[in-house]
């Protein structure tokens, strides 16, 4: 591939005369510039990115953190970052944190050494130092803190709304599966679950899980059942704890809906596809992913941002593990 | 942030010592080798990976091409592939295709410009020029050509033992959902499984599936057993089309494994929470990304490399939405 060095010497110009040209960093006679473009056509020569952002000090990269790809929540929302960046022709440079602080601290560290010029972050650690330290614009995705630019849904009120509505459909002895703890978006839910049942007056048992993966949600489910069997109603912390409780339900020749109720949270896109296909609390996964790239190009391009959060509204995505409204109100 | 002037400034050399020092390109007397050094401590000086790049004409940077992250499979290939150039200090440039070439050439080429040193693609392209042309080492991922380095695994042998599994497990009129022509894989598995079942005499229908996104698959699911209901095998082409037949089939008031067996492809990890759960052939995903970073990082070491394709084995993964082989033995 040419470099600068072959065109400079094709067009019979130093180096610096070719930097400025490209970068529109000074002036540039006409004539040296036609003799330039030529040499930059005929040796098929593409300005290499990483010289640029030497020399402007401005690259197209920019920083990717999530927790972990393979949940499932989390490939919607890097497909919408992604979608957004690549329209914008930013590039995406990737990593999972683990919601490992250390690990999170490594991967901001070569961001910066990459010179990406901005990061979308599902941290847990939003008010930490390794963030305010930046001097780049960061925007939290699926996270909020203070009112610092970030994209994320009404956590809260999905607890509330689950809540609501499995209580509406007549569940009276609910199991609330309780999402990590250090994890502050499951915490809002479970907190707006709790606010409206409490409000309801109805009686629940909560079951504290610690993580979000495949393997665990299995034994959260099993616990469950075994230790509150007569449980007619579980709001799950997300969907792949609720497809677990939906799986341990029917191995226990439970009737859903009749029997017990259930109501997940992200709507996941296999949600629809469990039979009963899962009634969920929606987030627009895709959506906030766009946004929060959206929103971090405008900061990367010094534009005037108004309202710098930005919280997505969540709905009620009603399928087969709850019993329609109208049954509970003819009783 | 310091930078490499800062560190020259205060160390009372030239910024050109300092280069050489730090990218250990040429001679440094050793009372101003301390002094720079002192001077990279007090100042928390980290060298800027652009910057090494550019004078070592070497970063830590690589490619990550796949069609879409939204499709199950492919996050957890991708974080097996992440995990291993984390281990080793690689960072990955990551973008989807979405099977389509013009996108997936300039993503090869804002590769380039940012000096990625090795590219991992899950290309349907790869005998194309657009990788010909690359001089940098490519793996590709879960495809193969030639004697080109490839991670991928035996599809073939995964349709004929999909084939095989279903066949002895009694279903006699089979229905082969045949995954998109363009995919190399999708047609390993299909023509494996067309083979086996006609070694055994057993007559079968297909149904050609476009696409693997969730919202096609329910859509192929009805066209299955509306155009052949009396079939009481599938074989699907992922475990995603597989997932949507199954809840066609209960739908339909088909008993699961009793009236119909279902095997899918790919094992991703919410098989085994479909109820019944899935019965599939499974592909070592994390591994087959774990691998595919390890033969591209010795690509870039210029490792000898005697083998640089790897078919890796896939299993039976036996659940419940295929009977006992046992039961059809005692027949």
């Amino acid at each position: 591939m040419a470099t600068i060095r072959d065109v400079a010497k094709h067009a019979g110009v130093s180096v610096a005369t070719v930097s400025r040209m490209i970068n529109d960093t000074g002036y540039v006679h006409e004539d040296t510039r036609k003799k330039i473009e030529t040499a930059i056509k005929e040796l098929h020569y593409t300005p290499n990115e990483v010289a640029r952002s030497l020399y402007k000090r401005k690259s197209r990269l920019t920083g990717l953190l999530l927790p972990d790809i393979a949940n499932p929540f989390f490939p919607e929302l890097a497909r919408g970052v992604e979608d957004e960046m690549q329209r914008n022709e930013f590039r995406i440079i990737f990593g999972n944190s683990d919601e490992n602080k250390a690990k999170e601290k490594e991967y901001l560290q070569t961001f910066v050494q990459n010179n990406v010029v901005g990061i979308i972050s599902s941290t847990n650690f939003p008010d930490s130092d390794m963030y305010r330290k930046l001097n780049i614009p960061v925007v939290f995705l699926d996270r909020t803190a203070d009112n610092r630019p970030s994209v994320y849904s009404d956590g809260r009120e999905g607890g509330r709304m689950a809540a609501r509505e499995i209580a509406d459909r007549g569940s009276r002895r609910v199991t609330v599966m309780r999402g990590p703890r250090h994890i502050r978006p499951a915490q809002d839910r479970y907190e707006g679950a709790v606010e409206a049942l409490g409000e309801r007056g109805i009686v629940f048992n909560v079951i504290q899980t610690s993580s979000f993966s495949f393997t665990d949600a299995g034994t959260w489910a099993r616990e469950l059942f075994e230790r509150h069997p007569e449980t007619d109603g579980v709001i799950a912390s997300n969907d792949i704890v609720a497809a677990a409780v939906l799986h341990e339900a029917l191995r226990l020749g439970k009737k859903v809906p009749e029997d017990v109720q259930i109501v997940g949270f992200d709507d996941i896109p296999l949600s629809r596809l469990l039979t009963p296909s899962l009634t969920t609390i929606r987030q627009p996964a895709y959506d906030m992913g766009k946004a929060a790239a959206s929103l971090l190009i405008r900061l990367i391009e010094n534009e005037i941002v108004d309202e710098p959060t930005i919280q997505m509204p969540v709905t009620f995505a009603e399928r087969d593990t709850t019993r329609k409204a109208e049954i509970e109100w003819q009783k």
